[in-house]
């Protein structure tokens, strides 16, 4: 199968996805889930505004919750970081360039932050620094439920993984991952600027919709994020896991917020650089390249997502056979 | 709800079950599941016997497998430990009185050993002793897969656990927990004479059955046991799990063996010492009591079990409708 | 060597050791300490006493931090259950009849309660029964620090191991490891009721005095109770370890209290049964069988201990020559 | 203090250290070691040499041993991955303007390769690519002892920290920790080009020497390498450990070979991204920065330290007089 070209000397630098806002219906509440479950500080909370960040985590926020208007709970942005002012400023000319709309927006402790939609309506955000705040992962005293270390990557359903991954390979990204039909349709690929293999994540499905934002987190404390779910009154919101991913070999559980928006807590991905390795295809129709061992993903975890605001869902181009 | 009484001066001192016999279409094939996949010490191999312990037990064997004859797979024998030679003479007594034909009978590695079947059939095996080995959990570079440290307890499914708990009262059985129905049927009971929950459990179900026997093992294995089985090509045996019991709050994860056997992996339970602690009831329509998060209960774990040689399996007495 | 004889059938049934009374200079700072750090739950404080239990204890209290006179800390009693009220009376009049003078006591959420001190001055209360409270070892929302899940033993400096070992043997204490010099002297002696290594230790040296208390963990959480010192500023509270005991093989973390007081947090022990197993000997000059691997002792864990009330200490009678 | 500056558009491209080679007297000795301690997978071996990686590395190796010659055990190289060829030769140019001696060498299965000593004589090697194995990190059943995952850094000690600090920061790398006497005197520095706070870190010790070259791995496994360590009777080869490192707060265990040269297993360090966070200075003299709680670094850790070969060792310029 061919891939899409990843262009090695892009025009801007993306060092990796940074951060997530979503919407959703009680600050409140979100934060008990988050703070006690997941296990994510808060860095600070302002009227209608909280924001948290994983425990090794230095940057301001790596999650946003804003109060949902009257459309209801949905993501409002997936965040990038670049490398500093001048890269920002050359994202802006590519992505005018590519002939996307884009627009400078004011966002509290962001530098420079610029927002655009890709060509399936998935709204981005790249911004240039953000206020660094001190790193909390030896204060172990406060490290709570699933003890969340930092932000990884999202999952994003599409409705055309090839656009998709045609268009972050425009701009650096590299493929680690992927997969396909025995037709030679591409189903996921899993899409990386950092040493590890995703940064974004795209599969094949009704979309553009957020499958799941993911945090790493000691393997052992996935289990114990269940525990304390389950003793603060929270047992269904573990939708699927602790289980073990096939494609990068990393333990898994995923959590649904209280508005539903779906949070994976993942051991720590291993590693993978740019320039040495290859991209991995496998063949959708094998089971166990995804699922090595232990139960199937419940219909809930492979049907449901969040919604962008604004963006039509649509049916896959690739139909789903498997 | 009133329990059958525990005699708490019982003719023979029973000091905790200790090991089990199946039969089995291929020793080999077994052992490589026991050895590396639940990490099990091969002590002893004969023609048509093996014999296995867990890492830091000292008696011979928990687990015997014997090649199986025409009637195929089944469990031979549950067995238990009392205090002395003068005890399993005190249990033959015991029996007879009881009205139960026993048999005395010579098992390789194991001192005086009494046969004898409970008023549902179950083939129950006593003995008062057995060689010594040395223990081997400090040999670090010998603990493969889940490394099962020692054999725990047996689960029987049985068409009426009232009358299994009565028996098993009568010489000095305990009951840590049980459940009921609304209409006040007993479902489960969880009996113990060792200074934990469980040395056999018996659920309502049609029987008698064995539904699973069960070795403790350090929480963190539990995974380790299923990633190792998928790396041996045997993804398919684990069978639910990991996940975490309601009854004793221990993790578990449950293996099918090549026979179709089933074993659980449990992480250490809790010490419940006799004449502290009252038998804890639970209502059986209370899911949160039974699986405080997580997956359910796959339809095979429910249904599936070993049956005992020549015993008919009939209906459980307490219809299932929860 | 020649052990001393354990009397299988004693006169009276001691089931465990179950608490400790410590006196302490502030309470509230001890507190901080065994409820942040060690994990353990406060059942109850009243204004000069403190109950403490672990994770998954049922009975109120395994620790009784009392507010310290003008003789300053010190550890009060070393506490036992026996099986019921007549057993209680049993004991009494088994220590009579060996002439050491016992007092009956009344002390909150404790049933019929006697005192006495063993040959070599160690202040031990025997109790029928305690108040039952909800184990919390499933409120994993609540679990701080090492989660300490229950007392297991303590250990006692003496000067003449071989007295207490014989004494304790002769109301039904077994021996599962013991140590000695080349020239044949007992130099410690590990000795239990229930069913793992240690109810209490006796080694030899200054004393009498309490070396340590021990709690059981999780094998993972003793690393994280050093970390959570760390991050409450107590850091120099850790003395030894994480480490690999060389006797029963599980690992440990020593610390000490405000007071001075040691505590051990320990992986779960090894199963050890009545009737099963030969007591272990180890000649005391073999280091790899006391520690396989890691650092040495500091020799403040070597040398420090906590006084009993009254007791003068002597110079242990086998001379300190390894 | 002022810190060297970093080239943030460094003339070629280093992505990360990569491998080490070390000398040894015994291959055979040495493979066991590094195999069922540490548990690096062989890639392959040859007459005088062997080459290991760890389970989830791709490159054909991380560790080469080589069969020592009449000098004795040392280490022979440190290297380096750059991005393609292309950016080798831009680092040829480099080193050259550098008036630095360079030699081109042949090393199998790495693609073009230049050598090049350090201003202090460190031994460097860099390297375009590598063959590329599969990865063994979901082959859980090969997984032995520590479970040593992928190389990440080498510890140096140098006669002068600065000196290093401006050489490595002029070709990219950047600062993430650094300590400093009360004086202003920079005592150590971790330098990193990868995602993590070091590839290279440098201490001022007498040197140049290797002080050790250290491989991530699960934190719980750590402990592990020390327990089969001792299993397989190597119980004198843990150093130092298994505690908690005070800068990265990574827990750690140091383990010395069997020709004595240092390797640390430490757990998941955390993400450092350039461009984001500023380098973080300590005073050497305050000890809870470096380690937070534990046992001080024995005598030997502080001294001994592996030679490069035909380099003097010198002593610091920075009087240690902390």
């Amino acid at each position: 199968m061919i891939l899409p070209t990843t262009n090695y000397n892009p025009q801007f630098d993306v060092t990796r996805a940074s951060h997530v806002v979503l919407t959703v219906a009680d600050i409140s509440k979100s934060l008990e889930f988050y703070q006690e479950v997941i296990g994510l500080i808060l860095t600070e909370r302002d009227g209608k505004t909280a924001y948290l960040r994983g425990l090794e985590e230095d940057s301001h926020h790596s999650l946003t919750l804003e109060l949902a208007d009257s459309t209801g709970p949905q993501c409002s942005q997936l965040g990038f970081r670049v490398r500093d002012d001048e890269h920002i400023e050359r994202a802006a000319h590519f992505f005018e360039n590519a002939g996307l709309a884009l627009s400078w927006v004011e966002v509290p402790h962001q530098r420079r932050t610029l927002r655009v939609r890709d060509p399936q309506g998935v709204p981005l955000e790249f911004c240039s620094g953000m206020t660094v705040q001190l790193r909390l992962h030896s204060r172990v005293d406060r490290h709570r439920g699933g003890c969340a270390l930092r932000f990884d990557h999202t999952q994003v359903a599409v409705p055309d993984v090839r656009v998709a991954a045609e268009f972050y390979a425009s701009f650096g990204f590299m493929i680690s991952d992927f997969s396909y039909t025995p037709k030679g349709d591409m189903t996921s690929a899993f899409m990386h600027r950092k040493d590890n293999p995703h940064d974004i994540v795209f599969g094949s499905r009704r979309g553009p919709r957020l499958h799941h934002l993911a945090y790493v987190a000691e393997a052992q404390n996935l289990f114990r994020a269940g525990d304390v779910a389950a003793s603060l009154g929270m047992a269904r919101r573990v939708e699927f896991g602790p289980s073990r991913h096939g494609q990068d070999h990393a333990p898994f559980i995923y959590f649904r917020d209280p508005d539903g928006h779906r949070v994976e807590l993942l051991g720590h991905p291993i590693q993978i650089m740019h320039f040495e390795s290859e991209p991995i295809g496998r063949d959708v129709t094998d089971r166990a390249q995804f699922a090595p061992w232990g139960q199937l993903a419940p219909q809930e975890w492979l049907a449901e997502a969040s919604t962008f605001p604004g963006e039509e869902v649509s049916e896959p181009v690739v139909p789903r056979t498997w």
